[in-house]
């Protein structure tokens, strides 16, 4: 079994401090919480530059560039529903450490990105829903479905289709819970890798709680078969957390040193 | 469904100060940690009194009358080889809170604890065990079908019939975590209670490394359908995985102050 991966969340333009950087193309801040989400044990980095209608090509390709010359080619996500700077940011990325990543696809009018990662040799995002939350787990599964074959379809790998059941919030939709973990086993017994923003459970929870809520949502998560999640690297009990079921799932060998690694 | 079963095991003769206190009828000590322990949510206290083979009667009797007056008919598990002792035990403990619950049979030589369960109308822990550790999971499910079966025919509720898969270390046995976590799901899936010795999966583990791992461990656990366990509920970290993954599991209403209820 593979490692689980983590997509570090934080270089997003939500933040004040990097959308300002975007808009200027400044590097540093850009450039510090790279360091702090590689530090911290993130695998891929997720780079959200937001619609960017004017500018997104050139700002995907600067962002693509800076990242990967200033941290040996770490592999990115890249995150806007801009498919032009997508397309820019592929053909300027170096492979050498993972193959890029679209965020992301959906049953619905972001189908066309699963083509688009098929033309590029990418790895794609595939939300399994078409009108905002799925209401069950046969719409979930439909979905995934019909998103699959259109993959194939194209030749892709489904290794490299990753499908997001849409994690949800806690705080209103306590009760979905549990359907959303059986999705994942569903996804996990058909053989297909799994993610997703893993941190909308716990929205609008008191800070203090969040990485409590995170965490055992991961591990139960992963115990039900996902293999990768978007989140904040940063988050210590959530590393910890996924370390230690990677341990438990047999994924990596346990050493006492093991949360150092 | 309901919550999440905690069985604290800090009033253990393996503990010095315990010991000492056992020895002596020494009730401080005794009472101390008890309240320790239900301070920090415990739902059950496990009593395990060795196998006090001069005076064990004497001493479970005491210990019950101890914990239940100063603890309002706290419940307990009475945890011992002597079975006579746990028969005195259940003599004298009072069932406002809960049914006694008898610590442990197996399918070998303890299986008559079932027997002594069904008698008296108490909660059996059932260990899926007749030599040490069982091979796969298709002898922790015989084992388990076997004792089922005993209780059954001696006219116990399976509700009260709790079955531990036994919770094996990591350091030794990492490849057998998924299959005993599979062992839980088939005994859920059959509607089954269960339970165990939790911390056994970090034994030999540095100090500081065993919350993380035992939380990452109970989380997933709870996953795959665990109702209970043997644990230290002075461990924080636990106890907050515990009832945040109460609250994924919809076993609790979510609030804001859940962690501190």
């Amino acid at each position: 079994m593979a490692k689980f991966v983590t997509i570090g969340e934080r270089i997003h333009c939500i933040s004040p401090v990097i959308r300002e950087a975007m808009a200027t193309f400044n590097p540093d801040p850009i450039l510090k919480r790279a360091k702090q989400q590689l530090d911290a044990g993130a695998t891929y980095l997720d780079v959200n530059i937001g619609p960017a209608e004017s500018n997104g090509e050139e700002l995907m390709m600067w962002a693509v560039k800076l990242l990967q010359e200033n941290f040996d080619n770490v592999p990115l996500s890249l995150d806007t529903v801009n498919t032009k700077a997508i397309e820019a940011g592929i053909s300027v990325y170096n492979r050498s450490k993972g193959k890029p990543i679209v965020n992301s696809a959906d049953a619905r009018d972001r189908i066309e990105n699963i083509d688009l990662a098929a033309a590029n040799d990418a790895i794609i995002i595939a939300l399994c829903s078409k009108d905002g939350v799925p209401s069950d787990n046969d719409e979930r599964m439909a979905y995934c479905q019909e998103m699959l074959e259109r993959g194939m379809s194209l030749g892709m790998d489904p290794e490299d289709m990753w499908f997001d059941p849409l994690f949800l919030v806690i705080k209103g939709m306590q009760d979905k819970q549990v359907e959303m973990l059986e999705a994942l086993k569903m996804l996990s017994d058909m053989g297909l890798k799994t993610t997703g923003g893993l941190s909308n459970v716990s929205n609008g929870m008191p800070k203090n709680i969040r990485p409590i809520m995170d965490s055992a949502m991961v591990a139960m998560s992963m115990a039900y078969g996902l293999t990768s999640a978007i989140v904040n690297p940063c988050d210590l009990r959530l590393m910890e957390t996924i370390k230690s079921c990677d341990i438990i799932l047999n994924n990596n060998l346990y050493a006492d040193s093991y949360l150092e690694l």
